[in-house]
């Protein structure tokens, strides 16, 4: 069955003809997936004007088979990049549409190579990711399930943790909640941060065990349907000094403007901007090391970024992280993150634990 | 710190001279690991024939002036590509090595813009890598801790097969088991198919339940101490009928001939030739449908692939798994897998599971 007529890959069709190409390469596995089904890892997806074909390896041609609607299964024998090239030699196929970002320069020689002289390669980036973006109502209800799922995999974590425990006790068990609730894996290497490592707002679970009076930082997501999510939860071992309930406050205020500012047509810099300028009246700001937030999807990070100089707009389906954060070295960090879809009428949280300033 | 005193630095940088480079372009996150001991996903290291120096941004900075060893840490602003081509054209670099099979064109249009035209790019890919397939003594002693962690849990993920449970229920056990022992993850998405989805090498974990008289098929690994492992064990829920004792007993030979051809100064394709005869005896050849293994370290797939025209002569210190396998589209397949390091008098098998046709 190798007729495009599924929706999404009408849109495609017509982007590819309004882009002057007469085909594009897909060369992420989110972007195969969200077209054809296609859960493999390898491969390319030769999408032209009329029709579709998913090069791929003898691994994956029988779940490939099984998989895959609207597009023809070919298997490659030597070479994926060299098949391609063949295939669209065989089709004079004209102007092909890559990924610059994507495509290295070593598959862009082999490419070259086996399509010959009559083939153009054109940069067109970020085609498929861009009709990603603006997830339909199927995907919304599936990325509001593995936001629940995610909720309520925090909230049990918040639960276990007592002093004496170890981060990758929890790490552990976060993972393992996750695939009971029928997670097909964590989206991401769960963060469990205590104390001084919750400095780090990439921190990996190490075998330090948790102490009184320190900062706790969990950041998880979880795979559900393909959809992920991502949340993020910072409470306090013990009873809080002021200055730490003051950076919580600052930093819950910071995500309150970023989300109140989410609503179609604004753009991504001035919801950044929104938290940005919260965290600046408490003095805060230069604690605050990296961006508001992501896209959320087939991939935990995807357009568009909430960050300085995104001058995108927002639009109806997006789904985007809100994650503000402030980081002191040596001593602890704070974020609060959640995950917030994008209506006509405003915003909508799919993330549902509580905020509210946590002592245990 | 930024003497570049560590062996493995050494080595490096003796190939940068030998090639005829000023400087290396270091793109992958277990490159740079191995060389300086930074942990983080993000950033660039420059190598060149004196000085190292790693660029990263802010959420990596506090985490990288922890970690590296032996070079700066630089933290950009605006663009990683762009800081690396500025750093480049400041020391005056002439000609610079990087690896066209990770540089994207996008990544190499940034960066020669930023350089200038008095700096020239030469690709040269795996210098790192090749350094890494020749593990020392500490590597190995890491290696088969990561290899023993996964039979462990291998043989408690066996333990739990019984008809009605799901398979992601055992997935689930699988990476809960690893974080429990000390892994900090699994080394890749844990492989549990039950019956006919034993056919498809790369099965993911899904609802489906166990039933009487179906073939398991496990394949998992943890990451211990950033160094991976790998092993594959297939089980028969009941009393398996001939033709597939027969087959097992194929692949089992297969695997055998192949661990036994293993030894300094073999080539890669031998060892997959002495697997492959083995299947062809059995006429089962065509159903082998991927290589004998692959290169294991700080990365689940490296250097070596034991695969067809591989001219590669396997060394000391390499670390590689061998896993041939036989797949029937709407039956099931059988896969053994071991992690097996090449010493002087020839092989060490690193993981220490059974291999004996198992009936539960």
């Amino acid at each position: 069955m190798h007729t495009s007529n599924s929706p999404r890959i009408q849109e495609l069709q017509k982007l590819i003809r309004s882009q002057k190409l007469d085909a594009l390469l897909v060369t992420s596995p989110s972007d195969w997936y969200y077209l054809t089904g296609f859960t493999g890892e390898s491969g390319v997806l030769i999408a032209d004007r009329r029709s579709l074909a998913l090069v791929t390896d003898g691994r994956f041609t029988v779940q490939a088979n099984e998989e895959v609607r609207g597009a023809s299964v070919v298997e490659h024998k030597d070479g994926l990049y060299r098949t391609c090239g063949e295939l669209l030699k065989k089709r004079q196929t004209k102007v092909v549409g890559f990924d610059a970002n994507v495509l290295t320069i070593a598959q862009s020689q082999i490419l070259k190579k086996a399509a010959g002289k009559a083939t153009r390669f054109q940069p067109a980036a970020g085609l498929v990711q861009n009709l990603r973006t603006r997830k339909d109502s199927v995907e919304l209800a599936q990325m509001r399930k593995a936001a629940r799922l995610a909720s309520e995999v925090m909230e049990s974590a918040i639960t276990m943790l007592k002093p004496g425990i170890r981060e990758f006790e929890i790490a552990a068990e976060i993972e393992y909640q996750m695939r009971k609730r029928g997670a097909s894996g964590a989206a991401f290497e769960s963060i469990v941060a205590f104390g001084a490592r919750a400095a780090l707002p990439h921190a990996r679970p190490t075998a330090k065990r948790l102490r009184k009076n320190e900062l706790v930082v969990l950041d998880l997501g979880a795979i559900l349907g393909q959809y992920c999510s991502d949340i993020t939860r910072t409470v306090y071992v013990g009873k809080a000094p002021p200055k730490i309930r003051l950076w919580y406050q600052a930093v819950l205020e910071a995500q309150s403007a970023a989300i109140n500012a989410i609503r179609p047509g604004e753009t991504c810099e001035m919801v950044d901007a929104a938290a940005r300028s919260v965290l600046a009246t408490y003095r805060l700001e230069q604690h605050f090391v990296h961006s508001t937030g992501h896209g959320l999807g087939l991939e935990v990070h995807e357009e568009p970024r909430l960050a300085k100089n995104q001058k995108t707009q927002l639009a109806t389906g997006n789904v985007v992280t809100v994650e503000p954060g402030v980081y002191f070295a040596g001593v602890g960090g704070i974020r609060i993150e959640d995950d917030v879809a994008v209506h006509q009428s405003g915003s909508e949280i799919l993330t549902r634990a509580s905020r509210d300033f946590t002592e245990i």
